[in-house]
């Protein structure tokens, strides 16, 4: 390819919608263009790094056995009637009628079709296990659709599904897509971590979520810095902590003037924080509730959702602290009158011994409380976020955290839709059994853009060799110099036969421009041409990530450039 | 691939409304499923062939620097009201609303998105010409979905734009579209034609269907048997004839009882029927329209409405002969009263001398009519179809005629989509001029319908080696004989080694079930090995096409099988 041919137009200005990096650069660099919000078209050089992921999810799936589909896009309402989920979806799910006013949905999943197609044509358990996919695009009509590809409302998807015909095969299927994720992520030249969706302490877990790790990754996950054990931190669940025996002391109320937050209690009692246990006040369609943590913990909202089995939280007002007995700043679950506020701890506090806190009055701390002996919460609960330095609830090794980008998922759906939608299976025995499946999705768009969030600098994008849009871009410094012209076509021409991807800046253009564009668009490797290097036999070859530059022989330099590819590659 | 974990499940039944070859056999194949009304899911075997069928066009379309993007289905209104399309095209369109109630379409084509695009960013002489495509899926909300793939409400299409300075560049843009068309159904292993979509006889058209050649096609072609002009029968225009010279007779009124059509008036008179003219009389909004062709010739009803400037035509009833002095079987042009019907004559029938036609009263015919001297039509214009033996507008050589399926469209747009949409350049000077452009289609998913029109026999597909879901297959007649296995084994992985696509049928079934299945799924080539056979040193080797059969050494077989293969393909 020609850059003069070349169909990426660069933005001057960048819309100020784009906020985070992949946003910003690809739409600078001619990636793509806005057609309306959250909708996207995909220029050239897009499209080859789209081609690229989907070649290597292609490769990697049909190595498992899984078998590559197409389903409609346009899906009957009559199907999703049936599991139920035609009216959970809500205003998500783009809805259409046709031309007879019949319904229809533009898939925002396709768990229904698949499970419809599967129990049309699935009828015995010699035709399982069986695993199919697809890449096609995926709708939904989000209510803030941002950050350009990582939350649009049409986006390519890779979706895949299994059935098996019992829970062992299904974990079977799971594992093998599970490692078929981690080789396709890792072949993408992404770091990555599969981190558990749900319920991970325990160690089985139904669904993994794979995230790119890149600072401005909407996940947070915190990881064990010994073992694989990684989640979301959101749900990363955490084991009760033995506490070690102590003598227990009598319950004492101090004046603390003053102390509104827990540091400057713990400072003016000179008491570690360890020792100490803060409060947070929800107000919610339960009524208040008193939540409890060890003063260097945080409480973690989605676990106090669940533990109470309420709906929503929101910030408790004074009136109703005041109405409980109580006041902000100075809270604690002693004398609390559970008529009129649930008290919740974390399963840790019930650990603790002579610990301080709150005596529900201005200016006033206990110290030396012990549960069970000073108060009885209405329930303990993991209650409280995972951070930073936590032991590790498979190893007990330390926790560590970063931010990642959600661009998979595997989950197992055991026989919700099969039950549903009647895909059974006749066993060896001739009864009818519905099938255990699986669903595991890849976002494209968003893979592509978590490369670009993890692999960019100030001057543009830095692809990974494995799915860069052209992986050498060559560059004379002076197109109208006759002999470097030659040279760079020659140059250009010696690549391609070797079958690396190449792509010469024929432009007549200043070098300055031509080496800004290069590392704008982010070719993982310049070769400049010009005219002093070349009398001296030479030509220039850089490499974008590192920055590195080596001189090479003008007729000698394949083998140098796949080198130099190779180890970016392991880089 | 191991036909035992294939997903091709066949059905014995097909449904009633598969009425045409690829629809039936695409669904007891297990090539696709219907999801809703004209909507189908392409499974494994299908997908294969689709791909291949989209690397065919890939590699032609980048082969003449044509680019490959991907834009959103989901378009927005405004951009079709503003090419004035959103009320033009009716309930095709298929509508739908975002939750903020704005209005949006599933692209039924990508005119206006794409012109958009070249308006945002296609501003200067420099960046022309310009040729972009897409592979992406179209959605139509046909009134009369049918036929499978035919005629589907959502399909798979590569559509192509190009962008030039001028009509000069539109024009060399459109001919390697049309050359690289030629080449991509060559490639798939058709049977095709290039048709001229409009006004072909002068010579320079402005539109050219792709037609691959069948006996279901929809539509009727003429083609030259000399020269490669081609047309839509329905769109074919006829040149006019130079009559010779011929003493003009008087006219004369002859009797001609019980004589209703032309050939029982020729029968009767003893006058060839080039010597006579017939008639077709139409009831339009603008009255009775007698329309008049030579005998051996039939009336183009889009002629007529086209030269009339009508929007219908129905056949007239008695009434209407009546109260314009005439009556069916007897209708002639001679004293028709301008009032009372419109008399179109067909530009051949103004040549003719001395020809025999009705005259307007039961059991009357004239002979001798001479036009000019005898009557004056309110129309000459060219109303009749081409017919099988026609000259060839272009060479004068003999039409015959085909029918076809239209699987691609060339289109020159010039600048009406530019135009409305205000996608302009600047040119040398600085001036501001419209783009010309062309657009280009081709219906993926119909061509591999096409391809099973054209090539099936009573036993099922016979897929073209190029796009054939497996090139082999190979089928041990008995999979428990070990020695047997073993060496189907073998010889699978030898050939799938060799790089040659191939299936093994390791079902423990009745040597005639797999016979049957690799006949009706169409395999190009298969591979039986029996003990036998073997015994012998030979495996059987037949081509689905030609049934021929061959034996080759179990040992030394790649080459021969290679060798059938690239035979199948020149065929």
């Amino acid at each position: 390819m020609l850059v003069s041919k070349l169909y990426a137009p660069t933005l001057r200005e960048v819309p100020a919608e784009a906020e985070i990096p992949s946003h910003k650069l690809m739409l600078r660099a001619g990636y793509m263009r806005k057609s309306a919000t959250g909708m996207y078209s995909y220029l050239p050089l897009a499209q080859r790094v789209l081609q690229k992921i989907e070649t290597i999810i292609r490769e990697e799936l049909n190595a498992i056995d899984s078998q590559e589909i197409l389903m409609p896009i346009v899906q009957p309402a009559e199907i999703w009637q049936q599991s139920g989920r035609w009216d959970v979806y809500g205003a998500e799910m783009w809805r259409l009628k046709d031309r007879h006013g019949h319904d229809y949905c533009l898939g925002p999943t396709h768990e229904e079709m698949i499970t419809t197609l599967a129990h049309m044509d699935v009828n015995s358990y010699r035709q399982l296990p069986l695993s199919l996919y697809q890449i096609q695009d995926k709708f939904r009509d989000e209510r803030r659709p941002r950050f350009g590809l990582m939350r649009s409302r049409e986006f390519i998807m890779k979706d895949a599904y299994t059935f098996d015909k019992d829970e062992e095969g299904l974990n079977k299927s799971y594992q093998d897509m599970y490692d078929a994720y981690s080789k396709i992520f890792t072949r993408c030249g992404l770091t990555f971590r599969p981190v558990e969706a749900d319920s991970g302490a325990i160690g089985g877990s139904g669904s993994h979520e794979f995230m790119v790790l890149a600072d401005s990754g909407e996940a947070e996950i915190s990881y064990c810095t010994q073992c694989d054990y990684a989640a979301d931190t959101e749900k990363a669940e955490l084991n009760l902590i033995e506490a070690s025996a102590e003598e227990v002391l009598p319950k004492e109320k101090v004046v603390t003037p003053d102390c509104k937050t827990i540091a400057d209690v713990c400072a003016y009692l000179k008491s570690p924080v360890e020792k100490s246990v803060k409060a947070v006040a929800y107000q919610s369609e339960k009524g208040l509730i008193l939540c409890f943590v060890r003063g260097d913990h945080e409480v973690n909202d989605i676990k106090v959702i669940n533990t109470c089995g309420v709906n929503q939280l929101e910030m408790a007002p004074a009136e109703l602290l005041e109405a409980a007995g109580t006041t902000g700043g100075y809270m604690g679950p002693c004398g609390i009158d559970p008529e009129k506020a649930i008290v919740v701890c974390d399963q840790s506090v019930m650990k603790m011994h002579n610990f301080c806190c709150g005596a529900n009055e201005e200016g006033y701390h206990f110290i030396n409380v012990n549960p069970g002996r000073d108060f009885t919460p209405t329930f303990v609960a993991d209650i409280r976020l995972m951070q930073e330095g936590d032991p590790c609830p498979r190893c007990g090794g330390k926790i560590a955290k970063a931010r990642g980008i959600e661009v998979g998922q595997v989950f197992k759906l055991f026989t919700k839709y099969s039950e549903k939608l009647n895909a059974t299976y006749l066993d060896e025995n001739g009864k009818a059994n519905p099938m255990f499946m699986g669903c595991y999705g890849i976002g494209v768009g968003r893979t592509m853009a978590a490369a670009v969030e993890q692999n960019n600098d100030k001057d543009g994008i830095i692809w990974p060799v494995e799915i860069a849009p052209y992986h050498v871009i060559v560059v004379p410094i002076n197109i109208k110099d006759e002999a470097v012209k030659e040279k760079a076509f020659a140059v250009y021409a010696e690549l391609k036969k070797a079958g690396i991807e190449v792509i010469l800046d024929d432009r007549d253009e200043r070098p300055g421009v031509k080496f800004k564009d290069a590392d704008l668009i982010g070719y993982p490797v310049r070769v400049v041409l010009g005219k002093k290097t070349l009398d001296n036999g030479q030509i220039e070859v850089k490499a974008r990530k590192t920055g590195s530059i080596r001189m090479l022989p003008a007729d000698d330099f394949v083998d140098g450039i796949r080198a130099i590819l190779e180890e970016l590659k392991k880089s």
